[in-house]
Protein backbone atom coordinates (compact mmCIF):
# COMPACT_ATOMS: atom_id res chain seq x y z
CA UNK A 1 0.00 0.00 0.00
CA UNK A 2 1.76 3.49 -1.25
CA UNK A 3 -0.54 5.45 0.17
CA UNK A 4 0.22 9.31 -1.72
CA UNK A 5 -0.65 12.88 -1.05
CA UNK A 6 -2.63 14.24 -4.43
CA UNK A 7 -2.77 17.91 -4.67
CA UNK A 8 -4.56 19.95 -7.75
CA UNK A 9 -2.30 21.78 -9.18
CA UNK A 10 -4.26 25.00 -10.44
CA UNK A 11 -3.45 27.16 -14.04
CA UNK A 12 0.14 29.31 -13.41
CA UNK A 13 2.70 30.56 -14.89
CA UNK A 14 6.57 30.25 -14.45
CA UNK A 15 8.58 33.07 -15.32
CA UNK A 16 12.64 33.81 -16.69
CA UNK A 17 14.58 37.39 -15.67
CA UNK A 18 13.91 38.96 -18.65
CA UNK A 19 9.96 38.43 -18.89
CA UNK A 20 9.72 39.53 -15.09
CA UNK A 21 10.75 42.82 -15.86
CA UNK A 22 8.72 43.38 -19.61
CA UNK A 23 5.78 42.19 -17.38
CA UNK A 24 6.45 43.84 -14.30
CA UNK A 25 8.91 46.70 -14.56
CA UNK A 26 12.30 46.82 -14.43
CA UNK A 27 14.13 45.35 -11.16
CA UNK A 28 10.99 44.29 -10.06
CA UNK A 29 10.76 41.14 -7.57
CA UNK A 30 8.49 38.69 -6.87
CA UNK A 31 6.25 39.00 -3.84
CA UNK A 32 6.35 35.28 -1.67
CA UNK A 33 2.33 35.08 -0.85
CA UNK A 34 2.72 31.28 0.38
CA UNK A 35 4.97 28.46 0.38
CA UNK A 36 4.01 25.58 -1.98
CA UNK A 37 4.66 22.23 -0.56
CA UNK A 38 7.67 21.83 -2.96
CA UNK A 39 10.69 22.93 -1.17
CA UNK A 40 11.69 26.49 -2.31
CA UNK A 41 8.64 26.96 -4.77
CA UNK A 42 6.02 29.62 -3.69
CA UNK A 43 2.88 31.19 -4.78
CA UNK A 44 3.38 34.79 -5.67
CA UNK A 45 1.69 37.93 -5.18
CA UNK A 46 1.77 38.61 -8.74
CA UNK A 47 -0.89 38.26 -11.47
CA UNK A 48 -1.21 37.82 -15.18
CA UNK A 49 -3.80 37.64 -17.77
CA UNK A 50 -3.18 34.89 -20.74
CA UNK A 51 -4.45 35.42 -23.87
CA UNK A 52 -5.05 33.11 -26.87
CA UNK A 53 -7.17 33.56 -30.49
CA UNK A 54 -10.40 32.66 -28.98
CA UNK A 55 -10.20 34.97 -25.55
CA UNK A 56 -7.81 35.37 -22.05
CA UNK A 57 -7.85 34.18 -18.46
CA UNK A 58 -7.48 37.21 -16.07
CA UNK A 59 -5.76 36.61 -12.50
CA UNK A 60 -3.56 33.70 -13.36
CA UNK A 61 -1.05 32.79 -10.33
CA UNK A 62 2.59 33.70 -11.22
CA UNK A 63 5.05 30.62 -9.17
CA UNK A 64 8.01 31.22 -8.05
CA UNK A 65 11.42 31.33 -8.03
CA UNK A 66 12.22 32.65 -11.62
CA UNK A 67 13.03 29.59 -14.47
CA UNK A 68 15.03 29.86 -17.13
CA UNK A 69 12.39 29.93 -19.64
CA UNK A 70 8.58 31.18 -19.27
CA UNK A 71 5.98 29.06 -19.65
CA UNK A 72 1.93 28.80 -18.85
CA UNK A 73 0.56 25.36 -17.53
CA UNK A 74 -3.16 25.16 -18.61
CA UNK A 75 -5.82 22.73 -18.20
CA UNK A 76 -7.33 21.68 -21.90
CA UNK A 77 -10.51 23.43 -20.64
CA UNK A 78 -8.12 26.63 -20.48
CA UNK A 79 -6.68 25.80 -23.52
CA UNK A 80 -10.01 25.99 -25.02
CA UNK A 81 -11.04 29.38 -23.76
CA UNK A 82 -7.72 30.55 -24.96
CA UNK A 83 -7.82 28.83 -28.61
CA UNK A 84 -4.88 27.64 -28.11
CA UNK A 85 -4.61 23.68 -28.62
CA UNK A 86 -1.86 22.41 -25.93
CA UNK A 87 0.39 19.45 -25.82
CA UNK A 88 0.75 17.40 -22.91
CA UNK A 89 4.17 18.11 -21.15
CA UNK A 90 6.35 17.98 -17.82
CA UNK A 91 7.25 21.40 -16.62
CA UNK A 92 10.28 22.48 -18.46
CA UNK A 93 9.79 21.11 -21.69
CA UNK A 94 8.08 23.84 -23.56
CA UNK A 95 10.48 22.96 -26.88
CA UNK A 96 7.57 23.18 -29.59
CA UNK A 97 4.35 23.86 -27.54
CA UNK A 98 1.50 26.39 -27.71
CA UNK A 99 2.01 30.45 -28.50
CA UNK A 100 0.64 32.06 -25.73
CA UNK A 101 0.18 36.30 -24.78
CA UNK A 102 1.35 37.14 -21.02
CA UNK A 103 0.31 40.15 -20.23
CA UNK A 104 1.31 42.28 -16.90
CA UNK A 105 1.21 45.48 -15.58
CA UNK A 106 3.96 46.88 -17.02
CA UNK A 107 4.25 45.22 -20.71
CA UNK A 108 2.99 42.07 -22.29
CA UNK A 109 4.64 38.95 -23.86
CA UNK A 110 4.14 37.09 -27.04
CA UNK A 111 5.48 33.25 -26.20
CA UNK A 112 6.06 31.61 -29.43
CA UNK A 113 5.94 28.83 -27.49
CA UNK A 114 5.89 27.70 -23.39
CA UNK A 115 1.68 27.11 -23.26
CA UNK A 116 1.09 23.22 -22.24
CA UNK A 117 -1.16 21.26 -20.33
CA UNK A 118 0.60 19.83 -17.45
CA UNK A 119 1.36 16.11 -17.37
CA UNK A 120 0.41 14.54 -14.51
CA UNK A 121 3.58 13.29 -12.00
CA UNK A 122 4.72 12.11 -9.05
CA UNK A 123 7.14 14.02 -6.87
CA UNK A 124 9.03 11.55 -5.12
CA UNK A 125 11.88 11.88 -2.48
CA UNK A 126 14.88 8.80 -3.33
CA UNK A 127 13.67 7.01 -0.06
CA UNK A 128 10.24 6.91 -0.85
CA UNK A 129 10.86 6.10 -4.36
CA UNK A 130 12.89 3.06 -3.07
CA UNK A 131 10.22 1.91 -0.74
CA UNK A 132 7.32 2.29 -3.11
CA UNK A 133 9.42 0.46 -6.10
CA UNK A 134 9.33 3.16 -8.22
CA UNK A 135 12.25 4.78 -10.68
CA UNK A 136 12.77 7.91 -12.53
CA UNK A 137 11.98 8.31 -15.78
CA UNK A 138 9.22 5.32 -15.38
CA UNK A 139 5.13 5.94 -14.90
CA UNK A 140 3.10 4.45 -12.61
CA UNK A 141 -0.26 4.54 -12.50
CA UNK A 142 -2.79 6.17 -9.51
CA UNK A 143 -5.88 5.01 -8.02
CA UNK A 144 -7.67 6.91 -6.59
CA UNK A 145 -11.52 6.29 -4.80
CA UNK A 146 -14.97 7.74 -4.46
CA UNK A 147 -18.09 8.56 -6.39
CA UNK A 148 -16.21 8.78 -9.62
CA UNK A 149 -13.33 6.23 -8.66
CA UNK A 150 -10.79 6.14 -11.17
CA UNK A 151 -7.15 4.38 -12.35
CA UNK A 152 -4.68 7.37 -13.83
CA UNK A 153 -1.73 5.91 -15.94
CA UNK A 154 0.96 7.36 -17.39
CA UNK A 155 2.09 9.29 -14.01
CA UNK A 156 5.74 10.56 -14.34
CA UNK A 157 7.96 9.86 -12.21
CA UNK A 158 10.39 12.19 -10.75
CA UNK A 159 13.12 11.75 -7.58
CA UNK A 160 15.20 14.28 -6.00
CA UNK A 161 15.70 14.86 -2.61
CA UNK A 162 14.33 18.22 -2.80
CA UNK A 163 10.89 17.16 -3.79
CA UNK A 164 8.20 16.63 -1.26
CA UNK A 165 6.46 13.08 -1.88
CA UNK A 166 2.84 14.16 -4.09
CA UNK A 167 0.89 13.43 -6.84
CA UNK A 168 -0.09 16.60 -9.06
CA UNK A 169 -2.67 16.72 -10.94
CA UNK A 170 -4.17 19.35 -13.05
CA UNK A 171 -7.90 20.75 -12.51
CA UNK A 172 -9.21 18.64 -15.19
CA UNK A 173 -8.11 15.43 -13.40
CA UNK A 174 -9.24 16.49 -9.57
CA UNK A 175 -12.57 17.30 -11.39
CA UNK A 176 -12.93 14.33 -13.12
CA UNK A 177 -12.34 11.99 -10.42
CA UNK A 178 -14.28 14.33 -8.25
CA UNK A 179 -11.11 15.20 -5.50
CA UNK A 180 -11.04 18.16 -3.76
CA UNK A 181 -8.83 19.47 -0.41
CA UNK A 182 -6.41 16.94 1.01
CA UNK A 183 -6.69 13.89 -0.40
CA UNK A 184 -4.76 10.68 -1.11
CA UNK A 185 -3.81 7.86 -3.73
CA UNK A 186 -2.46 5.07 -4.11
CA UNK A 187 0.47 4.32 -6.35
CA UNK A 188 -0.13 0.89 -8.35
CA UNK B 1 -12.96 -6.93 -26.57
CA UNK B 2 -16.01 -4.77 -25.82
CA UNK B 3 -15.17 -1.42 -27.43
CA UNK B 4 -17.35 1.58 -27.30
CA UNK B 5 -17.70 4.95 -28.73
CA UNK B 6 -16.83 7.87 -25.80
CA UNK B 7 -19.00 11.01 -26.45
CA UNK B 8 -18.08 14.65 -24.82
CA UNK B 9 -21.17 15.48 -22.99
CA UNK B 10 -21.22 19.76 -22.64
CA UNK B 11 -22.88 21.23 -20.10
CA UNK B 12 -26.46 21.60 -21.20
CA UNK B 13 -30.09 22.07 -20.03
CA UNK B 14 -33.28 20.14 -20.02
CA UNK B 15 -36.78 22.34 -19.44
CA UNK B 16 -39.96 21.33 -18.42
CA UNK B 17 -42.70 22.73 -20.62
CA UNK B 18 -43.62 24.75 -18.08
CA UNK B 19 -39.83 26.33 -17.46
CA UNK B 20 -39.66 26.68 -21.19
CA UNK B 21 -42.70 29.07 -21.65
CA UNK B 22 -41.08 31.50 -18.95
CA UNK B 23 -37.78 31.32 -20.18
CA UNK B 24 -38.56 31.78 -24.02
CA UNK B 25 -42.56 33.15 -23.70
CA UNK B 26 -45.86 31.32 -24.36
CA UNK B 27 -46.49 28.96 -26.74
CA UNK B 28 -42.41 28.62 -27.37
CA UNK B 29 -41.49 25.53 -29.19
CA UNK B 30 -37.68 24.40 -29.09
CA UNK B 31 -36.16 24.54 -32.99
CA UNK B 32 -34.01 21.12 -33.65
CA UNK B 33 -30.19 22.15 -34.51
CA UNK B 34 -29.18 18.71 -35.03
CA UNK B 35 -30.18 15.23 -33.79
CA UNK B 36 -28.02 13.77 -31.15
CA UNK B 37 -26.55 9.99 -31.17
CA UNK B 38 -29.40 9.00 -28.68
CA UNK B 39 -32.68 8.37 -30.83
CA UNK B 40 -35.56 11.25 -30.05
CA UNK B 41 -32.89 13.73 -28.44
CA UNK B 42 -31.70 16.95 -30.34
CA UNK B 43 -29.55 19.95 -29.86
CA UNK B 44 -31.97 23.22 -29.63
CA UNK B 45 -31.18 26.03 -30.93
CA UNK B 46 -31.73 27.54 -28.41
CA UNK B 47 -29.60 28.97 -25.14
CA UNK B 48 -30.04 30.04 -21.82
CA UNK B 49 -28.02 31.72 -19.15
CA UNK B 50 -26.81 29.98 -15.82
CA UNK B 51 -26.15 32.24 -13.13
CA UNK B 52 -24.77 31.12 -9.47
CA UNK B 53 -23.67 33.19 -6.41
CA UNK B 54 -20.00 33.81 -7.98
CA UNK B 55 -20.73 34.05 -11.61
CA UNK B 56 -23.14 33.26 -14.84
CA UNK B 57 -22.20 31.13 -18.02
CA UNK B 58 -23.93 32.72 -21.13
CA UNK B 59 -25.06 30.66 -24.46
CA UNK B 60 -25.43 27.07 -22.49
CA UNK B 61 -27.40 24.78 -24.82
CA UNK B 62 -30.94 23.50 -24.44
CA UNK B 63 -31.48 19.84 -25.45
CA UNK B 64 -34.82 18.66 -26.40
CA UNK B 65 -37.21 17.19 -26.28
CA UNK B 66 -38.78 19.04 -23.13
CA UNK B 67 -38.86 16.84 -19.75
CA UNK B 68 -40.97 16.48 -16.89
CA UNK B 69 -38.25 18.48 -14.67
CA UNK B 70 -35.92 21.02 -15.79
CA UNK B 71 -32.22 20.20 -14.86
CA UNK B 72 -28.82 21.64 -15.66
CA UNK B 73 -25.86 19.51 -16.27
CA UNK B 74 -22.57 20.98 -15.48
CA UNK B 75 -18.93 20.43 -14.78
CA UNK B 76 -17.23 20.69 -11.80
CA UNK B 77 -15.12 23.24 -13.38
CA UNK B 78 -18.36 24.95 -14.21
CA UNK B 79 -19.99 24.52 -10.50
CA UNK B 80 -16.45 26.34 -9.49
CA UNK B 81 -17.36 29.96 -12.27
CA UNK B 82 -21.05 29.53 -10.52
CA UNK B 83 -19.85 29.14 -7.22
CA UNK B 84 -22.26 26.45 -6.37
CA UNK B 85 -22.15 22.92 -5.52
CA UNK B 86 -23.10 19.79 -7.54
CA UNK B 87 -23.80 16.21 -6.63
CA UNK B 88 -23.00 13.94 -9.25
CA UNK B 89 -26.13 12.17 -10.70
CA UNK B 90 -27.70 10.26 -13.43
CA UNK B 91 -29.84 12.51 -15.49
CA UNK B 92 -33.24 12.68 -13.83
CA UNK B 93 -32.20 12.24 -10.71
CA UNK B 94 -32.45 15.81 -8.93
CA UNK B 95 -33.80 15.59 -5.70
CA UNK B 96 -31.54 17.77 -3.29
CA UNK B 97 -29.24 18.54 -6.22
CA UNK B 98 -27.86 22.57 -6.37
CA UNK B 99 -29.54 25.52 -6.83
CA UNK B 100 -29.61 27.89 -10.05
CA UNK B 101 -30.75 30.19 -11.89
CA UNK B 102 -31.77 30.06 -15.50
CA UNK B 103 -32.13 33.13 -17.44
CA UNK B 104 -33.74 32.83 -21.08
CA UNK B 105 -35.05 35.97 -23.46
CA UNK B 106 -38.34 36.07 -21.83
CA UNK B 107 -37.73 35.23 -18.10
CA UNK B 108 -35.93 33.69 -15.36
CA UNK B 109 -36.30 30.86 -13.29
CA UNK B 110 -35.04 30.60 -9.55
CA UNK B 111 -33.78 26.63 -9.66
CA UNK B 112 -34.11 25.82 -5.64
CA UNK B 113 -32.67 22.49 -7.09
CA UNK B 114 -31.46 20.82 -10.23
CA UNK B 115 -27.86 21.32 -10.95
CA UNK B 116 -25.72 18.47 -11.05
CA UNK B 117 -22.56 17.41 -12.66
CA UNK B 118 -23.32 14.16 -15.10
CA UNK B 119 -22.56 10.72 -13.77
CA UNK B 120 -20.57 9.42 -16.23
CA UNK B 121 -22.58 6.04 -17.77
CA UNK B 122 -22.78 3.54 -20.57
CA UNK B 123 -26.26 4.17 -22.80
CA UNK B 124 -26.69 0.39 -24.11
CA UNK B 125 -29.15 -1.53 -26.47
CA UNK B 126 -30.12 -5.09 -24.69
CA UNK B 127 -28.54 -6.99 -27.42
CA UNK B 128 -25.23 -4.71 -26.96
CA UNK B 129 -25.81 -5.65 -23.14
CA UNK B 130 -25.93 -8.95 -23.54
CA UNK B 131 -22.77 -9.23 -25.64
CA UNK B 132 -20.65 -7.25 -23.59
CA UNK B 133 -22.46 -9.08 -20.28
CA UNK B 134 -23.48 -6.18 -18.71
CA UNK B 135 -26.73 -5.26 -16.42
CA UNK B 136 -28.54 -2.40 -15.55
CA UNK B 137 -28.05 -0.47 -12.17
CA UNK B 138 -24.56 -1.94 -12.60
CA UNK B 139 -21.43 -0.37 -12.61
CA UNK B 140 -18.42 -1.25 -15.08
CA UNK B 141 -15.18 0.55 -16.07
CA UNK B 142 -13.71 2.10 -19.20
CA UNK B 143 -10.41 2.13 -20.41
CA UNK B 144 -9.27 4.74 -22.70
CA UNK B 145 -5.03 4.43 -24.32
CA UNK B 146 -3.53 7.57 -25.21
CA UNK B 147 -0.89 10.06 -23.27
CA UNK B 148 -3.24 10.35 -20.62
CA UNK B 149 -4.64 6.76 -20.49
CA UNK B 150 -6.41 6.02 -17.71
CA UNK B 151 -9.26 3.61 -16.40
CA UNK B 152 -12.77 5.09 -14.80
CA UNK B 153 -14.79 2.93 -12.67
CA UNK B 154 -18.29 3.87 -11.44
CA UNK B 155 -19.71 3.97 -15.07
CA UNK B 156 -23.48 3.67 -14.75
CA UNK B 157 -24.98 1.32 -17.17
CA UNK B 158 -28.57 2.37 -18.69
CA UNK B 159 -30.18 -0.24 -21.08
CA UNK B 160 -32.74 0.58 -23.65
CA UNK B 161 -34.18 -0.66 -27.02
CA UNK B 162 -34.34 2.66 -27.55
CA UNK B 163 -30.74 3.56 -26.59
CA UNK B 164 -27.60 3.92 -28.89
CA UNK B 165 -24.76 2.04 -27.41
CA UNK B 166 -21.89 4.86 -25.83
CA UNK B 167 -20.82 6.11 -23.03
CA UNK B 168 -21.14 9.83 -22.31
CA UNK B 169 -18.50 11.58 -20.40
CA UNK B 170 -18.29 15.48 -19.57
CA UNK B 171 -15.49 17.36 -20.53
CA UNK B 172 -13.55 17.45 -16.83
CA UNK B 173 -13.23 13.75 -17.72
CA UNK B 174 -12.69 13.99 -21.34
CA UNK B 175 -10.00 16.70 -20.54
CA UNK B 176 -8.47 14.84 -17.92
CA UNK B 177 -8.34 11.25 -20.37
CA UNK B 178 -6.87 13.85 -23.05
CA UNK B 179 -9.79 13.19 -25.43
CA UNK B 180 -11.73 14.48 -28.41
CA UNK B 181 -13.33 14.12 -31.24
CA UNK B 182 -15.10 10.60 -32.54
CA UNK B 183 -12.83 8.12 -29.98
CA UNK B 184 -13.45 4.60 -28.80
CA UNK B 185 -12.76 3.05 -24.94
CA UNK B 186 -13.16 -0.84 -23.87
CA UNK B 187 -15.19 -1.65 -21.05
CA UNK B 188 -13.71 -3.58 -18.40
Amino acid sequence: MAKVLVEGSARHVHLSEKDLAILFGSGFRLTKKRDLLQPGEFLSGEKVTLTGPRGSIERVSVLGPLRKVTQAEVSFTDARTLGIEVPVRLSGDVAGSAPVKITGPAGEVELAEGAVAAKRHLHITPADAEAFGVSERKTVSLRVEGVRAMTFDEVSVRISPNFYTEVHLDYDEMNAAGLSGEVYGEIL
